[in-house]
């Protein structure tokens, strides 16, 4: 038609090649959605397994997309160096991925949240970052998991002490400023908790990625298994074990 | 932490300041998730409507977003010229919209769909496209409302035909190269269905727009009503008639 | 060769179609080059006619470049909205209006300055930017006139005040926090001088545009001559005068 | 002013952090130049040695600007992967370097050509192109160099065979389709040329790169120099002997 000129209008970026290609989604306002489905404090398990079947579902959809780390409201997903996935179309392929996992966390919620019914559609926020070498990308995931690790044992920390009776600007007060170190002590001292022996999923985050495999049907043909674990991603240790992971 | 650093490789884009922002989002094989939901053919009123009631929460969410237009698998969206949402940062006006249109679609389905269950979670795919006039804006709607038509007048002939009988080879071959003029024709003669006394919705699909209203409580405020309609937006009458749209 | 795929690392960005484009250029450390080659302060006509004349190089070599303004070390140029040229690429349209200005501004420097002797290459650093409207090209503009005027004013009671016998730091602070009335009255009571009586040139800056004239050879065509001026682009009186400008 | 808010509509993209940056310039419409000025065929050493000179201005001006390739009317310029120059902001490295290098080139041409009369002022387009490896950095300067050898080679034969009679149309067609080995045959049988005894800056191009030294004044500080050569970048060898020139 004589209006079709418009189309000329749309321009996705293309990604530079080589790139690790990294897609971040984050819940929006999920402070209050925690708090209108009354989500356990600090972590609901819930919901933590409900972000990584949604992350699966991802990973399963998408060839390219061969790891992914979560934790909180967020994940982040990488893609192949070398994948050319829409033509390394920007847009196309954080809106495929975004509304994929949005898709799936409202689908599957059911499944993990049996009773606790869904008051209304939650939203994902959602970016590409590019990260030019193994290094800076093996740093994004470290402070992802790092983020995973200050944020947690300030929450268990908090919630402790709310629970034993502080109010809320009490438990401020006695966490501000202080180090991990004193976290840990108050932790075993009051509460009689060793913090390493919470549970990984909240300490670590989730971690899934692709494990290859031969085919039983077929030798000559590799298919993989996505893995899901809550393991330390930054040492090196990790990347050794999987060192397919990088290589890809 | 030391790896902060990483955060300086986010970028998002700054959209260009006065220039109307669209985005569209468009169902990801839909015609397989048509086929396994068994949508009716060739228009499927539960899902123009769920489409349209998942538009409705994105201009309720976003004060910004004035409009919208909807057929098919797809929903445009339009931002005001002014805006300053989210700082005009691309990727997350673009995923916060898709996200909660998908959520949307997912949590409402039940609401529009009763008994049939949704087998698997639908995605979308979005694009942000700027248009920097009144008319180029406008030429873009129309060019969807053209898209809208013509998709559903050969749909209606096709679909037709092969409830009469045809095979899908012969109705494909039977409306090949033909005119608008034609496929009326054939609609009256073969099925004796006047086209223009379709639905509107099918054949003009789907504009939602807020409407300003004095605040009866508050009178010197103002709200807005959101306003569904399947009317022609390609002729000047229904701009006319809305004048406080693109001056907005 | 098995070399050539680094050539898909290449990607000039597509300007956005129908927005007007500037591209503005300004001398990179021009207070030292100004001290260097010993300049007239606070203006040197020398200087000015030969931005003028490099400007005047792009405007006949670039079709689709119709308008130009500069002042100071600075030239803005404006490309039709409509234009086509290199297929809207943003680095290619940037480089070629740069360079080919500064090699006029080495290649005729002769011209101007006769027995000074330029000492060393200057260069111009640049940037594209997009206007959607006539009004905001034309605040744009707006804004470098106006910028000026003030620059100007200052700059002549500062270069008064010190030939005059003031130091640097006394003129600096003579001026402080002053209005443009205030300087007026100082340049009339001090100096004798009337503002409006200053050169127009030093004044309003360099505007350059092409304005259309039948060929008279060829009566069908037109011919487009490149007319200098150094008047007011701020009111609306030259818009309307030169009316074709903003619709070409 | 009330106009300054159209500054708001720069925007200047940031490079990606880390990468390594190129920025390649070429003379536009040097047949053309070549052809005014009676260049010599087919490689003038006046103007290669024009050329290199206006790159070291680049070399000598930006620090961060460690290496350089040129042949024919191009020149690549390679800044270090870590420099944050002017922010990383995109069109200002580009154009300070474009424009440093035409201006250069304009105003050093006497110096190389003395009799020879400019005839107009040339110019040059210029883009900014990332490589996010070593790897691939030194395909994209593999491949400049390969394109340097091809071009000249057959530059070499083909104005060889019109200078001993040949019109260019049967020189053309004596070429069209011949691999390397029949052109070196070509030379060495028709004309006594050993291919690999021509000039090596014919046949190598121009590589340009700072080399640490002690400064003899101050021991604890670096100076660099800048090192011209006319060897092959392609193998490791050259990479090998310079080390320190990709740990930049
Ligand atoms: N109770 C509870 N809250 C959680 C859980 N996971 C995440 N949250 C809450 C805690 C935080 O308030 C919030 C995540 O922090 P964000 O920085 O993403 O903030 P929020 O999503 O509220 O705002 P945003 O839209 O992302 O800027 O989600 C959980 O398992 N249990
Ligand atoms: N039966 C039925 N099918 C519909 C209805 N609305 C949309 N569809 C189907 C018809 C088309 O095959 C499809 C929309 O066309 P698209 O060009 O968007 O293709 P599709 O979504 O399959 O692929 P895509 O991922 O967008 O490239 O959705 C409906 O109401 N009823
Ligand atoms: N004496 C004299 N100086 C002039 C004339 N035109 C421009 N200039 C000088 C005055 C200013 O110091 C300078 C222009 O100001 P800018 O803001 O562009 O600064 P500059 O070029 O020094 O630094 P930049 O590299 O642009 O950040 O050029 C002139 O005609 N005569
Ligand atoms: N005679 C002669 N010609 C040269 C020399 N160096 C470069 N040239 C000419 C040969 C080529 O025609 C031209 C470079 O090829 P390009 O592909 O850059 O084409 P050109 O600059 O004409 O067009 P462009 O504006 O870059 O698309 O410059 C030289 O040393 N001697
Ligand atoms: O869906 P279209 O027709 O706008 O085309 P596209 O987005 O360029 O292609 P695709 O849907 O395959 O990404
Ligand atoms: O958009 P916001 O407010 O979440 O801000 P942000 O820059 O995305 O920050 P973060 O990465 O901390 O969510
Ligand atoms: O000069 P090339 O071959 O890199 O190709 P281009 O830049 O895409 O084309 P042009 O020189 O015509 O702008
Ligand atoms: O690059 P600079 O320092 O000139 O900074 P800028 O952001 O370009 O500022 P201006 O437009 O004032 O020159
Ligand atoms: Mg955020
Ligand atoms: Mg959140
Ligand atoms: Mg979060
Ligand atoms: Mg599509
Ligand atoms: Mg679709
Ligand atoms: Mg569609
Ligand atoms: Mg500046
Ligand atoms: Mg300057
Ligand atoms: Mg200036
Ligand atoms: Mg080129
Ligand atoms: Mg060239
Ligand atoms: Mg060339």
């Amino acid at each position: 038609s004589k209006y079709s000129y418009v189309k000329s209008f749309e321009v996705d970026e293309k990604i530079l090649p080589q790139v690790w290609i990294v897609v971040r989604l984050d819940g929006r306002c999920f402070s209050k959605f925690a708090e209108e489905h009354k989500l356990q404090k600090p972590n609901d398990e819930r919901c933590l397994r409900l972000m990584e079947h949604s992350a699966r579902k991802v990973l399963e959809t998408f060839d390219e997309c061969f790891f992914a780390y979560g934790q909180s409201d967020e994940f982040s997903f990488v893609l192949r160096k070398q994948t050319n996935i829409f033509n390394r179309r920007k847009s196309k392929i954080l809106t495929c991925i975004v509304s994929l996992f949005t898709s799936a966390f409202v689908f599957y919620w059911k499944t993990f949240f049996n009773d606790v019914e869904m008051k209304y559609p939650p939203s994902f926020d959602g970016r590409v970052i590019l990260y030019p070498s193994d290094q800076t990308l093996r740093d994004y995931l470290s402070w992802r998991q790092v983020d995973c690790h200050v944020n947690n044992q300030y929450n268990t920390c908090f919630w402790l002490l709310v629970q034993s009776g502080a109010t809320p600007k009490e438990a401020y007060e006695t966490l501000k400023g202080t180090y991990s170190d004193f976290k840990n002590e108050l932790l075993f001292q009051k509460f009689g908790i060793n913090y390493s022996h919470i549970e990984e999923r909240f300490r670590k985050g989730s971690t899934l990625f692709k494990k290859p495999r031969e085919d039983l049907v077929n030798p000559s043909k590799t298919v993989f298994e996505i893995v899901l674990t809550h393991e330390d991603i930054i040492k090196s240790e990790f990347w050794n074990k999987h060192s397919d992971l990088l290589s890809s």
